[in-house]
């Protein structure tokens, strides 16, 4: 009998999983991220020979591995149709078998989410009827199904229906039994509701996924009325996964705080500070932008122009390395430079310092009856659909730049979202556009709800 | 929605699989294994207070750590009826259930391998008639069942019956979605011809394991047919697994080569090279038993008293806290030295050298046609059934020290056995048993069929 | 040739070294610290049996492991006279020897600092009459020496001349050669001044270090006229250095947010915040304490009684186990509990958050210029010598909690020290005794200096 | 006061040591080798920038890594003069001076072991008198100096001469308190008898290393006597270090046994089989050399062709990363493929295996006196002249193959050394080269010596 190797990488933010599957000496890979050296050591330390590279799709939401794979372990590329990606060994169509150390790989067509999306479906070459694993892309995830609005408002339905279609007759066909395993989990912007939970089955998603209950039209009605943000970040990816992997980019230097200071001197960079919002509250370098560290897998992708330098300033020494990566997976590789010592080595030296205020949920709730508080939430209409603070405004995160607050510079503004994250975002775009007094609250809305204030549900956004 | 965190934890060479599920800040442990700081940690990295301990049996092939992660974390354990086992916090029948941070688990009485056998199966609590994952012990494994011998004889046929009706009647009700997590893998001792393979479900099992493609009376045969060695130090598990976690033994000591060779002087110990066969070959400590690292994971269970000290040859430095982990696993707790620089540091002293011939199969079969060499085969029965070497002697190596072979001690004697190991660990049984001219065949009979070379299906065993 | 293997770890924030010394299959351990792992591994790695355990004296300032050592490896403890120590294999006289390995130790008595201090000469047994080392204890440090104020006032200048003689008589004969090792680094309680550089020689010391430049006469004036604090947990730490190495603590429990709440309902414990000052000031809960990670290995000796419990809340989950780490080596043990989440758990389920100011000295200037803020500077006696801000009360930091501000509950204070550090920390001390209006400064006098703003050297202290 | 930070690196068999030193946020690289990640991360943790990377000489036994250096970080190199040296930024003379964070480093011209020779004192800028350390680079060891036969036998006295006068004018200037750092610890071919010990000070080598007890005249008799080997790599070392590091070499591919045998079909090939001369002796693939893992740091450079493909058969998985990068330090960069799973997996396909004879010294001795059976010595000329076995043929290991021994085919024939690992290496050369009845004396004469067996010295060579 011959050993399965099961290995699966979850870029953590982003939710994009990858997976590694190896038997007999061979070994495939399922939608590589950027950084390859992981598949390349887990398949080296099982002396695994990489055989191929597979592709579910073009991603949009991450910079993908497989020509950078290819070139080090000499792997076959191999992905379903698509004139604009212009690199690949083979292109599969339906029912495409590959083989590797006593295993099989099933292609399955299943476009919707794009029109080049493909599905696998695994077998042990003994049992060449019955599907053991089912890697589903962007189709099918726990809990959810892929977002279908990539091609435009008027193709909605055509894509919801090819989804449908895609679900029911390739991937639930595979049977109950089969593990499934899509290309995202929980908090991916490539779908709405996934399940925070990593293991499911096609069977257990039949019982347990809404959406896997509703009747056709149904789904392509409630699928057709998703509400979706398109981060410009996207076609960036696009281009990167159309002509392959970009090479990988040079490592941020140390900066003292006077080299740092004489650095942001240049016009036309990001300074970025990755603490938490208390910290950042507490004490900032003047025009830094507070994206705490692990929401660097995301966000940048909607607030930072890719050919602009980037600074940072860390809580830890280890997150300038682990921030660094998370930018170069979203295609952001000009992290040059990084505040040695962090803040406290700029405020040490008397260096300018700046401050937004940071407030619970009670005080901005006495802020708001008694002061009559500004109130901005920057989350997105999916999450304001189910309830704001009475009286917030809206205003998305990620074009709050451009659509700033008809208020006086000097107004006390206080901006919210789910947790207190992304406030602190907005805080600090708001601050760098010259507003002066601003809050961000602590705990946002989920704090705002625990504390039993009212929430209201919007009629139509700000 | 709450965040489901799988973990699987495998003691290497046991094939013994525990798990940790975490959900909404708690956790629960199944089957924990004596080194119980891998349960700690993890729950511990992810601020999980472990609210339960799940025994599916008591086992045999290992020592459970049940009460040593209590008394670490508070836990309660929960286990079936087995009025032997003095500890436990709740007994639990059939359908019972244990809710934590979201989830709920519910018993299954699965009887068949052992009398107090239970399974459990896992649900979302938003999902309560759909299981997500079924533990089943060693009741149901990938591709293979439990054993069902442990009560004798006479009692095989009513445990394979029961065995049948669990698997049947509790197991596959819970539906061909439900992703099954068994305690073993392959290469266990309690069960036969266990899948290779992590990943399966109660579906995948129902298609592809042959134990479910038998009606009652066939499975209730063949099950009873099966053959299934009992080593002795089963019995010393029960007991441990009785009265719960012995104490963790102390390290064991660096020797230096004269230290060692003092400490060899008393009498009743155990000198264990754990060096690869062919390194054996080329020179060891007369006396010593060349059982190859990962070996000690279960064949000390058929060799070794348990009250006598151990020592140590490792051929890495780092393979003797590995060693002293695997037996303690086992309850070999007297690993009392082990040798500074290993073997070369002895051979370096001029001190006594011994050495056991290492032959490859071609060698072997001209010794055999041409100087009529002996040759033993040290497997066990199962493997002997499939095919031997013409003319070999069936000894199996647990038993092989009172059962040396019938011959001048003087003769040249072969030993054999699937890849070399355990040729090995016999040779030297036979060396210290005083045969002076012991070869090991190296690549064994995996080797010989490579080469095309004959085999026979034995009649009956030596 | 014998290889010869050296071993320096440092407890950093105390600053206490301790040596490994291997040669020949043996090693010495010098002033082991309570987690003997260290040791324990490094000489495992090498295969060294650790022989003799050497303490340079009944250390103040941290638990020494050297019983635990003994218990685990059977190593012999070997130190000067001292009656109150009631371990220990053997009393060394000056001149008495030890052999390890191929080397030799000599035993030189150096009293001054404690009456038993002894240091230790270093020898190749082919060299006798070259040292190669010479560990210092707290005799002589690198551009330092040891204080000399725990007998009394009274007694100071008897001890100042003994540690004159010691280093004078004893460790300088050795020769210029010799390999300085001293037990304290820069930063320790123990000595004043001592340079941030690990490597030196008695040559160099001879050069470089000031106090080796004074005549007795001066060196005894100068030594005498020392300030040192003596932290109360001093006492304690003799306590256990006389008796043997406590137990080893458990480790804290995970505690969610409300089981937090309810544990800090009972009265007498502490709730110690670990992150920065700026995340404190952003927000926190109220009632805690803000000694950064780091403080932990010194302040709390200060400010904690040891027979109350201690909850954390951490920046990153990874120091809770480093804090406690730290709290265990000055003796707290009763880490009880750490919040699941940190603070941001907290403040997302709306449970009561407090702040304090934090502000840069260029907002210190204008609210002492424009409002008059009251500012008080925490650091210690011979930091104020050294300048303060003009106006600033001296309150050290230790006993601030019986020495509060003269001041109304709500007049605006400011609370300075060196970089921010001790003045969040003294500024929790104010919060939780009742003012409301509370600032640290960040960067403190360090930052205020590099503005160039003015400071005063005060006559005397507050 | 500015931290001091000093680290080592030690490229073990080697024995080359390179140093990083930090201060006040800059640091400086002394002899980088190849792997230059160690000091960029070194670097990066602490936040220093490297300022400059120092060369004591064109080194001929490794790779340097100064231009790899730089490019990654801008680091300048400054070194001696040497025309053939094609790159560098700053070429230093006697004198001068490189200063960095509060800290000052001084050249020192110290010809002798090559006319470039430089070496460095450095001070701390408070106390530009006295030095802290000395950078000796090949002209001063622990226990011994550098070799001065690399400009011709008929140059040796002149280089003699001037080693002589760098030490005493140059290095023992400095004073007995300069730490001493030497470019090479005990085990370097650049010189003989160099202490197993890594600390020592310029005083302590005063008095205890013998070369400094002799006036110039018998330094310079005795320097000139010794005899050094010249191992072909040393050529190519040269050139590398004249133009710069090469890049870095791509990894080994894993190869399945039948995927190896192929590739040995082609010609002109290495097969190296790292495992211990046991391992080797018990069986091993037809034509491999046996170069244990830690031997393939020095030895490769005397047997291998640098442009021959290399294939890797290990003992342990990591040791193919390990030894690929000990070739790579010494210039052979194809290693192309190493055996998955070993010997292991190529015997248990039944494949050819050969073995060479393992015998104890006891065995050997036994061997000569009755059976006459030849016996080789394969170790250095300065290693003969301490003693022999009786009657041992003397053929150094490095020309071994060039100079077999004169005896037929089929004629016994042992091969020792000093333990038992180039013995190993010598078998299986002869064993390549034809001789079929070849074995090994496992401890060699460090054996036979512990045994008490007689040695002689010899009048010559063979």
């Amino acid at each position: 009998m011959i050993a399965m190797f099961f290995l699966k990488f979850t870029a953590e933010g982003l939710s994009a999983t990858s997976y590694l599957i190896g038997s007999g000496g061979e070994a495939v890979v399922i939608d590589p991220g950027r950084d390859i050296d992981r598949y390349v050591n887990a398949a080296r330390e099982r002396c695994l020979a990489i055989k191929y590279i597979l592709e579910t799709h073009r991603h949009e939401d991450f910079v993908l591995g497989s020509t950078a794979l290819k070139a080090q372990t000499g792997a076959l590329i191999c992905r379903g149709r698509n004139d604009e990606v212009l690199y690949g060994d083979a292109r599969l169509n339906d029912g495409d078998t590959l083989e590797f150390g006593g295993m099989m790989l099933r292609a399955l067509e299943t476009p919707g989410h794009t029109m080049d999306g493909l599905s696998f479906a695994l077998y042990e070459s003994g049992h060449p009827d019955v599907a053991l694993m089912a890697f589903s892309g962007d189709t099918l995830f726990a809990g959810s199904c892929g977002r279908i609005d990539f091609y435009g408002e008027g193709r909605k339905a055509e894509c919801a229906g090819m989804l449908y279609r895609a679900i029911h007759e390739k991937l639930l066909p595979l049977g109950d039994q089969a593990i499934l395993c899509p290309a995202h989990g929980a908090g991916s912007v490539c779908g709405a509701g996934i399940s925070d939970r990593d293991e499911t089955t096609i069977g257990y998603e039949l019982r347990a996924n809404p959406w896997l209950s509703y009747d056709r039209d149904t789904f392509v009605r409630n699928k057709a009325a998703e509400q979706h943000l398109y981060p410009p970040y996207f076609r960036r990816m696009e281009q990167f996964n159309s002509t392959g992997t970009p090479p990988a980019p040079a490592g941020p230097k140390p900066l003292q705080p006077p080299e740092l200071a004489e650095a942001l001197l240049e016009r036309e960079h990001y300074l970025i500070d990755t603490r938490m919002p208390t910290a950042f509250a507490g004490g900032h370098i003047p025009g830094s932008l507070n994206i705490w560290a692990r929401g660097n897998t995301v966000i940048p992708g909607w607030l930072l122009e890719a050919d602009r330098p980037i600074y940072l300033v860390t809580g830890q020494p280890g997150d300038v390395a682990t921030v660094a990566r998370y930018l170069a997976r979203i295609g952001y590789d000009r992290v040059e430079g990084y505040l040695c010592g962090g803040f406290e080595a700029w405020q040490n030296l008397g260096m300018p310092v700046d401050h937004v205020g940071a407030i619970s949920v009670d005080a901005l709730k006495v802020m708001r009856d008694v002061e009559n508080i500004r109130l901005i939430d920057v989350r997105e209409p999916h999450e304001w659909q189910k309830g704001i603070m009475p009286g917030a405004g809206m205003r998305f995160l990620g074009t709050l730049k451009d659509n700033l607050p008809d208020a006086p510079k000097d107004a006390p503004i206080a901006v919210t979202c789910n947790v207190g994250h992304r406030g602190s975002i907005g805080a600090s775009i708001l601050k760098n556009a010259g507003f002066t007094n601003v809050y961000n609250v602590l705990g946002g809305i989920t704090a705002w709800k625990a504390r039993g204030y009212p929430v209201v549900i919007p009629e139509n956004k700000d």
